[in-house]
């Protein structure tokens, strides 16, 4: 018999590819999913490509709705998940998608979010150095945004290692629609999201303290773009160099073990599509020949890498599984 | 120590996915992969997606080159299978993804392919009648078409019922444009394919005769269309009616116990989106008010059920594995 | 001095896509545009990309904002245009893109929408036979649905002649998402669109009665589609010759003068982003080898031919102006 | 009688533009158009959507193919327009869209660009200071490129008022697909393009230089990313400020008069498809909150102010036309 997890939060298209992972994993069975608007409706008909739970009716979110799950995935929209979380017993392994609790500063959560501060879980990074182990102990665990994740792994490395200026870092980053939500909103609708890139939030996005946080930068300006596709991230990461190395090299040797980061083989860029339905994430770095500055693209699929999977992985760990177990290394193209 | 398979013709997009199958198989070995331009070039720059087999370089497409595999994956251009057919020990399996087998009347062959007829071998759908057996006791199959396996699926049960007029089938089918292979061709670049739909071969398309065969229709008009998306068909199928009976009904005990087949519940239509990625077919039936028509709505994604997940379903059941290894019902959405 | 013009319902868009016409129109001058939750808004922050009345500010939907205008266009929801046309001043022009007033049969009405039918204007289809000189003497004139318009101009002359039996139409059409409006519903997000092909209203399309209407047919089997693209609807008509005759010669010489409707040359099939942006219907016709039917493929843009842009070309019908002032038969592309 | 225009290389896709705006322009007139592979074929048959000229055929591609025409639009691959150029009569105007006259600085051309440095002809930016007299008494134009018009409408202006650091600038660019030619390659089929973001060219791009030379921009790192769009660019411009100024108010005070080159409304980014089909460029600007560096982005149609619309702009100068003559200033969407 598996381990049986619950998904709180499962109507929107992060919880969809929980449950689609949670039904191809060998280990995890589905304890029970919860939904708001959606509560008392078939998996079937929410999620119409989950089959396998085609005849699951979503419970009402609530804290009562998990039982006795062995772990609680809660992807929720952000501030939601405290109220949750504050509900269900200590012992009891949480991964939390959502913002709640990434942030270590208040202040910092205080600049880009509404509400208080609800306090720091383990950050579910396990390729940043260390964290692996800090997850694999840990019952609560913040699970990455989908643009830190892309950018914290394209700049941690070359930070730590003193290559990259921490105080001059540069991004845009550009995201498919899953990343906006499910909820029906009229700049999201096809007819205006096809043929058209559109940035937003542009000169303050809520996800900076987290990259900071995370990746060691000191200032960093951010811009998400648009884009029109369903799944994916690219992130353009530029910054100072501070030595006369290699950032390729530099990368590859920090990920040299890691099964979902892989640095490309010279002059292979990333594209979102090779990293579709997976949880790898793509590298590729260079030194730009006019302005000298290091260039890092880092493209991960902001269901997979940037969400779900992701909390899979930190899922896996937190439950002593194999960290791969469930998961796609490869991705689905074209 | 698994099962080895080779897949000959692994550079375009049916043996890309079979790559990716084969990697994610519980049973499936990896033995050789050939490719005919890309020989040479490692499976890791023709297919980036395709991490697991990242450094396996593309041997020369030749017959010689499958050695002692277990089975083999024909993934060639229509016409080119044949060939490499003759030159393969009798007693080796072989899937065929390729057209080159799958008519028994060579004039029907002559009417829509050049070159000679090579030949008929089992027909590689098992959701047909008595057609599970007889590809487990195969050792050659003859895997469907991408665009017959749609309207196979929606439409022989009707027939066989005597429930839909097989004198008077008419069938749209819309496809991605990962059907039309990856050979650089202008008209599908994608700059002339987003944005657009296109009819192509109005009239006379060479997926006739195999539809016909394996539907029992008599006469059939069939117009193909590309659509702006990479993959995914959905066709839809109507006749007349011959009896007073709920077409839905029907096709549902026709596939009540097939894993990969199913019929959605009463009022909701198949998304090509919900079976991408999985060999899941997606069907549901009702009668058009104003004509009396019988209206079937099939979806599959077609480098699934359409080619690559298919021909993985043929090679279980001729391996004797559980028909369903290494294949997904659910699809990756959005 | 222009003719002056009114945009009731100006926030949708269709009712973009007429501002953008008459903004480029040589005689036509914007009178007052209005919008019912968007009322107060400039026109450039609900049409961002019509730069040429960016501070034009959008009025209340009411029959007294229109003032004087010498001609109206309704761009309203469905069943919304009656109420507003009954206001207005039985001498001023108005044409309705609704389908409030095509129908001349009630019964027909009632079948499909909710209300009671509120009357049948002149058809505004100028490619009709004797439909021109109608429209040109008109005050009210019922613009046609954008379903409609694709397969009656496919369809009408086959019929007429003979050569098509109007018993035993099949018809299969795909449209892009704009044809849905711009109200914000889930399964019209980006999300849910893009990467697939999606049938709706299966067996009962409300354009059914509109196409009989003005084409001739008896029975039709109409199945709509949505297609992951913005703009452009793909008609594929098929239909069982009742003479011998070549199809596509027909339509040739029923559109022989015309400048927005062409067949085109033998062999070139239409696509939709050939048409986009304008008010052109691109016709091909062939008959089937294996079942003998005729095909005929038809491609408007839905915001063009369509909606707008026929809109417009009643409108100069109706004030004496060059039919095609203001109207582009070139698509743009891609 | 209009004044008679050549455009030599019709058969690509900013050729394809050219002949749609010369369609519809109130004082130009096609004397001749040009193909390579394509001479001998009806334009109806290379370019589907240009209806108004479906009859005429493709001359071949040479100088004496433009005959006495008042002024010739070169639309020709990198690096070919200088040989065609050079047996033109020197009082002939010439308005090149190449890349091969942009370029002051022949070491500049070296470094990115095969073959010798051909010369520098007028630069073809109205909207630069000064420029748009020098376009007006030039015989021989070069016409900006896509990427560089995006970026130096962004950044001349703050750079010229000594608000941005011209040191440290910082661009990411998205192009849609058309913006990489017509040729087919097996990168840009739509299978490979629709879903994915790819960098390309990355630390090296041939723009880097003509963007420096216009801009004032002294270092440059420049990203290009292909997106999944037939058209549009959207340009991240970041730099260092030199000055406490409103980045927005510096660029709205530039473009003030100007008919194409907008500064949106505080609050109000651009999107690429509002400026589709269009010569209009569309500019928004703040100053990040986290680095206090200034972002500026900027939109436009790769094909319009990026290619053939910009191209009829300065022939419009050069003519003595008025400069907005058969350009639109609205966008089409959605």
């Amino acid at each position: 018999m598996g381990i049986r997890v619950a998904v709180v939060g499962a109507s929107g298209y992060a919880g969809g590819e929980l449950l689609r992972l949670i039904a191809g994993h060998p280990h995890l069975e589905l304890a029970v999913a919860t939904g708001f608007a959606q509560a008392g409706a078939t998996i079937g008909s929410v999620h119409p490509h989950v089959r396998s739970f085609r005849d699951v009716v979503l419970a009402k979110t609530e804290a009562a709705a998990v039982g006795d799950a062995d772990l609680v995935f809660l992807a929720l929209p952000h501030g939601e998940s405290a109220a949750i979380a504050a509900q269900l017993p200590e012992t009891m392994k949480v991964v939390d998608l959502g913002a709640d609790f990434r942030l270590r500063d208040p202040a910092a959560w205080s600049k880009y979010y509404p509400g208080a501060h609800a306090g720091t879980w383990t950050y579910g990074l396990p390729e940043l150095p260390g964290q692996r182990d800090r997850i694999a102990s840990a019952t609560r665990v913040a699970s990455t945004g989908c643009y830190a994740v892309t950018v914290v792994l394209a700049l941690a490395p070359l930070i730590a290692a003193g290559v990259a200026d921490p105080d001059d870092v540069v991004v845009v980053a550009a995201s498919g629609t899953s990343g906006a939500g499910r909820s029906a909103k009229q700049h999201l609708l096809a007819s205006e999201v096809m043929g058209s890139l559109s940035p937003y939030k542009v000169g303050a996005h809520q996800h900076v303290p987290e990259i900071k946080q995370a990746s060691g930068a000191r200032t960093l300006s951010m811009t998400p773009v648009l884009a029109p596709m369903p799944r994916g991230i690219l992130a353009t990461v530029t910054a100072k160099p501070l030595a006369d190395a290699d950032p390729r090299a530099v990368l590859q040797e920090a990920y040299s073990g890691e099964p979902f980061v892989q640095v490309l083989p010279e002059g292979q860029w990333p594209h979102t599509a090779s990293t579709f339905g997976s949880n790898a994430a793509h590298l590729q770095a260079t030194t730009d020949v006019d302005s000298g500055r290091i260039v890092v693209v880092s493209a991960i699929d902001n269901l997979g890498k940037g969400a779900a999977a992701q909390a899979v992985q930190n899922a896996n760990l937190m439950l002593g599984l194999p960290e791969t177990a469930g998961l796609a290394v490869d991705g689905i193209a074209p």
